[in-house]
């Protein structure tokens, strides 16, 4: 975008273009083009972020098309892609990479710069599996490394004790747990590092499809720990990849 | 009441009473003297287990009178009573004793006898510990001898890990905890005994008055671990001595 | 663990390892190594417990594996198993039972030894025998003897009262209803042993998948009731187990 | 109406009103006046019935004014009235009976004529007392007479069937119950007259101010049992009377 | 029983049964035959009234051999029964007859009697009528005539309005409505005699499944308003019927 | 109506029809007959709005035969129609035209009159494009024209921004976001004309179908916001055209 | 904004400023001042509408001030203000008008310009007068005249017709009610204006404190009824003004 | 905790102690003293932090303790603590500073140090500055710098926009708002930097206590913003000055 506007207003000056047109020129532009660079627009062409799409409701024809037209000139992120979408888009875009757990959709046209710091992403069971790996692949595109440690739910508490100095390794940390969502206060209560902790579904009756997990996130005795929506790996991913952007 | 049933046969056998009386008592005897002794109507009086008196919405009259009357034959035990109210009690019942905390009245005029094993009462926090007094007394009134450990609560894992083999030594665990209740999920993990589970409405916000809790120890990743109502630190102790006394 | 501890404190007062080894040793065995055979990793091994695999998520295939390799040593239960993933788990691993009602798969390779305690588990209407089934396979697998007393609701109450004497004569009791769960209150007041109330999601419109029973008990009249999660018939009968376990 | 009709059309036809003055007076009409005095506006001075005034939220002076004006020509009932309240219409109303714990205030200037079939109110518990006498209040003033029987509630269920045969003898029932409302199910289970169920905010914890009880009710699995708002012991007694009236 | 209980005593006065003996028996004896036949055990076989089958959660198989055994003594009738169902269950009992909208089975082995009174049925929309023709074929079961109108919202007052003397000719109504289910109110403010609302589920977003119009209902401005559960057009036939009976 | 009036009123004048007579006819008649034409029972008729058909739960026949019948007479819009069921309805009525995204059929059989002023129906992202479509379909049919701005999240201010004169155009907003519902806020902080909103149930775990955006919407920080039911596309539409009418 | 561009435009054309600069000076011009004065920053001033303060949380102090400074330019109105604080204003405001049954304070220091439709304010039962003042007070501050028509609820659905000719001479409906709403969804039948209905917390147990209305009112089977939140009387004087305004 | 292993294991070399002592000895260790230190038990001694205390249900003789004991040897922080409570503590411990907005006490008697960044407090309203408040409070004496910019609710967008680039200097955000919670999304959309969303219980109506913008936050369409318990702005500092930490 600076390079745009600077061509655009060295073009002024020089005469190439007259006042009336760059006026024009400044209005056509995408309103964010009038020098709300700050905006973000086009966040992946300048940062090397990728472009996000959420699979869920769009059609194969859709996400397909995404993929083979912007994915030339960018990395691009699907989330929540079903097999059946993932083939069809593999068929158009043969480089898109499928994480079957994770159903993630993930193509790297432009090489990734890695922060240095590293992303845990914890789970209490496996059941949780699934949107740890949405969030390791969310980090891995959007410039952290990022590593599961899983099965660690606080029924075991002697599982988790036993990968504390890996937890103590990571940055950051994101908590991923269903049920009762006890892990993010045991956690919490143990090391020192920010937690964003991520309620998940898994369960039944009376986890009242994640709610359950998600209050005990929000009422959690430990301080400091903050929550995403129920299954959100992604917007885990996304905080935890903001806060290791931070210098 | 076999007593009462024994001395009514034989009256008919003797021909004291005769059988159209003996029919009409056997109605007019209040239902379960027919022969419910199971239906545990004196409880009380047959076990040495207390009256109980539920405070909430009586005026201290009507419990004073309560102690007053039935006080002289029986223990009672009262609970969710205000300090107002226990100072009339105790002004027209001077041997009941108040505890403070737990707001509790209690009487006893027949000696406990006493189960061997211990309940442990485990509590997150000190906010916890009005629930906790609750428990202890009605334990202790109900024939089993209670200890408290108290602010163990996960964020510090540490204290709790520390009091461990006091934890163990005990029968049956009560544990007690708002906010999250993960404790009960972390302790469930360590240890083999009977755990009921009592979550309290200490919080704010998102623990919506101890349902956080509530929905976290039902869901709770433990297996085996029971629920009562919120703050119920009697009927915790309830389910406890009824534990107590099987053999 | 006791041993490998022994062994490592021998070896350090009989110099083959030096302080210095024997301090990094036990800084490296696995942390529960340390002393934690009390957090009972492997609790199936020593007791003659099953694993318990929770088949809601798993594949067939993932079943399968772990009645393949675990099975060659201890004792299995799988809950929540499908007719399908049970097949397919039967042709890999023959042994396996499966309890189409209960939803349950086990398998036996080591004796189960058994508590004299019986359970009586009691359901309120015909549609909830499947967490009764689940709860009676559970049972039998921890160790309890069990059995089935259904269709009592209380809006006959009279079939009920008639298995009165048969409810008696168990140590511990399951209550499993849904709608109103009007059961277990019912019970409660003419028994005095433990009950574990298990609301069900039996019902339609205000039962709300099984949240009208599930308050109905946690509000219980009746004195010292504890509650499960809904449908949860295996862990009302790890609670049984374990309160059957205890002396 | 029909007159007011007749006459209109005679006009016409007479002559005395012409057509377009005859299709205004039809529109012009007050739309009650075209022959909806069967929509009872004036209900009470024509059935005897009293004029119900709802106290929560009025003034004492409004009440006052009430009681003063239409006291002379109807009867009334007022609910939900507080103490000062009603100290205050006495005062100006010497007439009016208060009923300290229904918090009804009743005034009868006209000779109720009864039904014959008799009202039951059954209450659970000692504290849902205040809503049975506001229900027994409301019978009374509705031309039903009724009896309350309280405490039976079914933790004690030797109480209820102790009960029983002054519960057959009433015509309708109305079933009061906090805490998980299992009582209208046992009932309904024991009996064979139509039984109106009101839960009530008694309790706390998971009772969730009279929630649990509610759904308890709504969904019990006694069949026909039907169910009016928390605490509301006036329209209980008003469907029992509507249905006391029919014949 | 009060003839088994007149031979008992006697037995005791003649020294048939000595006083042990006799306290044993009395203990022994099945409390339901301490005189409960009043329980009304097999009500259907005394009254003419039918079994009721929920057909829910029952296979065909089930439900074809209740129909089937008991169906040759006396009248069926089964709720909640789909097509494919229904159509096994014919074709083992090809006298039962099933109503398409109401998804109800019904056979009729023994004449009903019918009461007097009529029970209007009336639906707020036509999507209400699955309801409404499960309470038709319940009230016809249960002996009470029942005519549906349907289709009279409050939306078009003026049809409400318009079949009014329909209305007022029925003895009682049931009034079903999904949505905001505003037609109890109004309803309740035209007639006088008993109401039963249905909530229905019919409806999308904020009408939650019906809770939108349970708790509308139960909150109705109209008094004496009773309310059953969501779509349970079978509870209010069964109460609708009880008031039928009552003379 | 009027007409018919007009004509019974002069037929009794003229003695075509006596009094008597005049005074049944006026009973017979339906209702409304009576001068309600104000009730607008045939408001399509009169006004050339559409009949709407509520597609849900109706059978294609059922649909079919309504388009068939009706159609000929006046234009209608049926709503929620699946893409089967308007295949169906297409194959006996082909002028009938189908919105696949907006779900809605429609036919126009007679010449819609539109008001002046326009409806902007602005979306928060594409996947609220059906409900918009809903919408912009039933303006059309009422008689307003409308404009679809989609894809204006607040997440993207500046898109927003971008549109603003375009919003501004418009006399009358329609709003419709899924997730947290700002755009409302937003907007209403923006621009002056009135503003319905409509939360969609895109999203997932804590947007609990919608109920996230509903509650955002209706406590909306810019005040005169107005709100409908979740995916209440045509409700919208309806208000915005009522809104439109008045001059 | 345009001419602000124009001249930074020819400035870099004429040299004057380079492009460096020109650069950065985009990017630095505070977004607000890049034209957006038609954000309506000072609303008040520009249209003769009042400034709106928020009562609640506010102290009497904090209000007085308001009043003192501002009311000197321009109108106020004040919310939900206690009598208390309304006292106090007043002391130091003389000429600020206070509505102690809507609770709000009004000063005018400028000429409302009114609009020529007028808004009715209908409200179920007296006890909704309070949110009926406060949109009435609202609506006469914004610009439209209002009246308050009250005491119209659905259970005595003649009322309500009997105004129906005063509720068509309006030309927007404000319609308030507590308990189950249904008054909007009778109004909404009858009438062709646009109405906003407005829930409010009058009732007790289901009513929620007013969520069973706004369910209600949300789930209106009359199409086209908006909805604000509960109690807010304001928010719907607002929409209304909004409408009122459009030509 | 290594010196006292090394102790131990030379010990037991050394023949001080023998194996089986050793054995117990490292048994009966307390848990935390294997080597845990790094469990952080006394963090505010070796870091500086403050001791936290929640003020809430703490007597102000409690508090007044806490602050004269360990105010000797540490900083403090106590939240939530009533005017009145700090009265008193301020009488036992003079150098605490009370903020009267935010309820914290401090007591600062080791400097605090403190990181680079800069945390930003955004409030949508004035109500929002007590939970800004103690946001700020917590910050500072956390080691953040911090600084608050109040009322940029997102319906008055410019002023949002106005102090973007004061927001853009910030390292970390915290996002205060009540109602719908909007302005987490729109400043997720403007800014890079991590945010943390804090609802507030400002409101009333469906804004539930909260609930209302906590929904809206976790359901926010900006991605990976963070999101703790209602109210809770010494949570979401905390959260913040972890991730300031870290580096």
């Amino acid at each position: 975008m600076t390079d745009l506007l600077t061509k655009l207003l060295s073009d002024i000056r020089d005469g190439n273009v007259d006042v009336e047109e760059g006026l024009q020129c400044l209005r056509d532009l995408p309103f964010m083009d009038l020098g709300h660079t700050k905006f973000d627009l086009h966040r992946s062409l300048r940062t090397g972020f990728p472009e996000v799409v959420y699979g869920e409701g769009k059609t194969p024809e859709q996400i397909g098309e995404i993929f083979d037209k912007m994915g030339k000139h960018t990395n691009i992120l699907a989330t929540r892609v079903s097999p059946e979408k993932a083939e069809y888009v593999q068929s158009v875009c043969a480089e898109a990479k499928y994480n079957t757990l994770g159903r993630t959709l993930s193509l790297v046209k432009k090489p990734i710069s890695y922060n240095k710091g590293e992303v845990a992403i914890i789970t209490a069971g496996t059941s949780d599996i699934s949107v740890a790996e949405e969030a390791l692949e969310t980090c891995e595109m959007f410039g952290s490394h990022a590593k599961i440690i899983s099965d660690v739910g606080v029924a075991g508490i002697h599982r988790l004790l036993d990968r504390l100095s890996a937890i103590r390794q990571a940055r950051i940390l994101i908590v991923i747990a269903g049920m009762e969502g006890a892990l993010a206060s045991v956690i919490g209560g143990l090391v020192s590092q920010p937690i964003i902790a991520v309620p998940t579904s898994v369960g039944y009756g009376a986890s009242f499809s994640g709610l359950s997990a998600l209050l005990g996130m929000l009422t959690s005795c430990a301080s400091g720990v903050t929550v995403v929506n129920i299954d959100n790996g992604f917007g885990a991913a996304c905080a935890a990849c903001k806060i290791n952007n931070i210098l």
